[in-house]
């Protein structure tokens, strides 16, 4: 095998692509920063026992463990970083009781790719508000969500709204099994009618209605009144509703909406409003999020919690490319003559190339040169 | 065991230092781009044949493996970001044949720590030169990391260099076997005079002499006059002494200068000068680099290289620390009505934290607050 070839869904980011998405990044913390979100920078590595969620199956499937050396206890290399910033929320940041809020922005690897063109390292991007229920603070990572990719130039987003309490207060007033639950949860994601229909065939009424309506529950904000005649009226439904509505109101105008009420994809630990944002040309959604109380429970405090995240790799396929900067040559025999001119350029953003050997513009990407003049250094054409 | 306990060696990074943090590695990659040097972001995870360098077993030993469910094959956990550059150079930049300036800043991860108090997670920060022999290749790659330094305002920086030509010269002409060579390697690193004296009891003149002088040709510039005359004259040593007094010279007065021709650590691969910056406050180097020619050999491309990382998290223990910045509190029954303020706010970069708990100036991080006005919106003291 020769060895500069990858591994399946590996891949190199080359220099075009790097900056870009180096530069979507700064502006993602920059405005997560002004909005009082602190950084935090959990490792790659930790006990592999941290690194996961309660019944989150999927997310310790494709975490890859190693050893320690130190312990000869098992290591995980994170597969996602929101378990880890619970974890430092609940116990590193203990002493502050009110309003915490947290970003991040670091890679994750998955042992199996989430599909045939998922990267195994995506490069997660998110925000968390730890500390308090209220709807308000869904508004605010709603807003900094959509903001967020607003500040990196996509266009055309969607925002879907989902909530997980419908589901969630169905299958308890139901008595549905564990098992089938889980089952019935997954059906419920892919939309799929006939499994839905064959694991409720036992589930007493209005429950299995309710079950086999969720899938079709889903479009524009009308949605939500075709919900309110074919769901049951339990109090959990009832929150779910209103909350949707609320939001919806709120959001009206200012971004294009969905409703959809059986959109609950690898959400199984989320207790409230979920959202997810689609753009044209990536038929995944780029960024998602939702309410997750009580995520911090295993690591010592139960906290009301809602945050999003979003796959920067991803992100980069539908933002639109950038034009090839243009640098300033210089002849490496001027460089150390022209260091003071050369320093003045770099500070104020140009690209100034030392160039060794007399090579072409276009293999140093410049199209201006310096050149020595009576009075000092003059920038001229290439 | 609590499951918010981290493995031994790993940390997280809190907000005080995350924000440090990255704004020092943006300051860095933004000289690294002004200075032409093309950012690249290698994988975490690549094969681990691809990950590792010829005849570095300290490289191999400190890098985790894991198997990877596609191939088979085993997968290794990059411990160093360099051999990857140098893959990206003579394998997916292989059409370029002039100069290739390449950067990257990212997260390694170390199965075992350097040292007692090191990280297994350093994040290294570098900058590379592929394809230009010359000295002056060498001195722009010093010139750069030096500037890097002062760029995050390292202070009482101070400049080692060294030549890894003299030692491998002398170990070629006196004819020393591999192991023996290796094992001498490391008691030059230590500047263990008596495992020198061991190691070298059967080597012939003038070599046994010149190994036993090359732990005590440390100090100033003045050390090179010393080595032209404890030396031999061979080619090799005589090339190694005339570079660093060329670029000693260059370089007096910019920069506290010393030398030191055994200082060959963990630099097994590398062909000519070799540099270490250090500073007050940080015992070992802060970063260091040099020229490992034909490091790209075993991609398909021996090429000339030269080049410098650090790691950040040491770095930081050296940074003065910033004072605290404060923010502006809105009252969450305000976010709404005063939007188009607290963005303009954010926009120009302060921080506008919404507060849902009537928390205090403490608990925000803020010293002033949104008020309403008659005319709008007012920051007033909190």
């Amino acid at each position: 095998m020769r060895n500069w070839l990858l591994p399946e869904h590996i891949a190199d980011i080359l220099p075009a692509t790097a900056r870009q998405l180096e530069s979507a990044k700064s502006a993602m913390l920059e405005r997560f920063r002004t909005a009082g979100y602190e950084l935090v920078m959990p490792p790659l590595v930790e006990y592999a026992d941290s690194l996961l969620l309660e019944g989150d199956t999927a997310l310790e499937m494709k975490t890859f463990k190693l050893d320690d050396p130190y312990s000869g206890k098992q290591l995980g290399l994170r597969a996602d970083i929101t378990p880890q910033v619970a974890r430092i929320d609940a116990h590193l940041l203990a002493t502050r009781t009110g309003v915490t809020r947290l970003c991040y922005a670091g890679s994750v690897v998955h042992s199996r790719a989430a599909g045939l063109t998922a990267s195994r390292e995506p490069l997660q991007v998110g925000a968390e508000l730890y500390g308090y229920a209220g709807i308000e603070a869904d508004r605010e990572i709603i807003g900094l969500m959509l903001d967020t990719l607003a500040g990196v130039n996509v266009e055309g987003v969607r925002l879907d709204l989902g909530h997980a309490a419908i589901f969630r207060g169905l299958a308890v007033a139901a008595g549905l099994p564990a098992e089938v639950r889980a089952e019935l949860f997954v059906a419920m994601q892919a939309k799929d009618a006939a499994t839905v229909a064959m694991l409720t065939a036992d589930t007493p009424e209005p429950y299995r209605s309710a079950f086999l309506a969720l899938p079709e529950l889903y479009g524009p904000v009308s949605v939500l009144e075709k919900a309110r005649t074919r769901l049951p009226s339990l109090p959990e439904v009832e929150l779910g509703l209103i909350q949707l509505k609320t939001l919806a109101a709120e959001l009206a105008g200012s971004v294009e909406l969905g409703i959809d009420l059986a959109e609950l994809r690898g959400d199984l630990y989320h207790t409230g409003l979920m959202f997810a944002a689609y753009a044209p040309g990536w038929p995944d959604a780029l960024a998602r999020g939702g309410r997750y109380d009580n995520v911090g429970r295993r690591f010592g405090r139960a906290r009301p919690a809602t945050g999003f995240s979003l796959d920067l790799r991803d992100l980069l396929r539908v933002l639109p490319e950038r034009g090839a900067a243009f640098g300033i040559r210089v002849d490496a025999r001027h460089a150390v003559a022209a260091k003071e001119r050369i320093d003045a350029l770099r500070a104020s953003g140009e690209v100034v190339v030392v160039d060794y050997l007399g090579e072409s513009p276009e293999a140093l990407y410049c199209d201006r040169q310096l050149a020595p003049a009576v009075d000092g250094w003059q920038v001229v054409p290439f």
